[in-house]
């Protein structure tokens, strides 16, 4: 993928909605996290809560990547995951609104 | 430390304290996840969560080591740490109990 340009108030756009959708999966990671500790029973519960939290945790890591010249992969992957919409990226170019479209299609597809 | 004879009975008494230890310790660890993962407010909580999951685990796994070369340490410090009560192993030899005793000292020192 090419190098984009980012204007100010794109960046603004981009960094709010980069920041919204991080709070929304991790509030959803939490009432699962809240969930299966109130379910911990035996010993290999609490393995297995590490096991998936240490599995969330890269997933999050490598996925909140707010390098420019990746974040139009990552937007179009938190619009086909759900954790975005695509109207809170209003303001970006069209250009960079269509590849965003085009990649959450092909996620989606 | 030299290595020692164990009985079969010994190894029965031996067997069933390791385990009544690992079950208290990992009970109390259960209330603390349980009491952590009601706490959890904000995306940061998960991931200290997960830190001290994680030092709990490695510290889990190596401090149970059923080795009969390190047994007897391994029980002197349950029983320093409280995870174990001394007359739990009643019926290993008092060879084996003085040198728990002794180390569960120094531990306690």
């Amino acid at each position: 993928m090419h190098s984009e340009q980012w204007a100010k108030s794109e960046k603004a756009i981009a960094r709010q909605a980069f920041e919204q959708a991080y709070k929304r999966e991790c509030a959803a990671l939490m009432e699962k996290v809240r969930r299966r500790a109130r379910g911990i029973a035996e010993p290999n519960d609490i393995w297995r809560l590490h096991d998936f939290l240490t599995k969330q945790r890269q997933s999050i890591d490598e996925k909140y990547d707010y390098r420019y010249s990746v974040l139009l992969m990552v937007f179009a992957r938190l619009i086909a995951e759900g954790w975005l919409e695509e109207d809170e990226l209003a303001g970006l170019s069209e250009d960079k609104l269509d590849r965003i479209r085009f990649i959450a299609g092909l996620a989606n597809r």
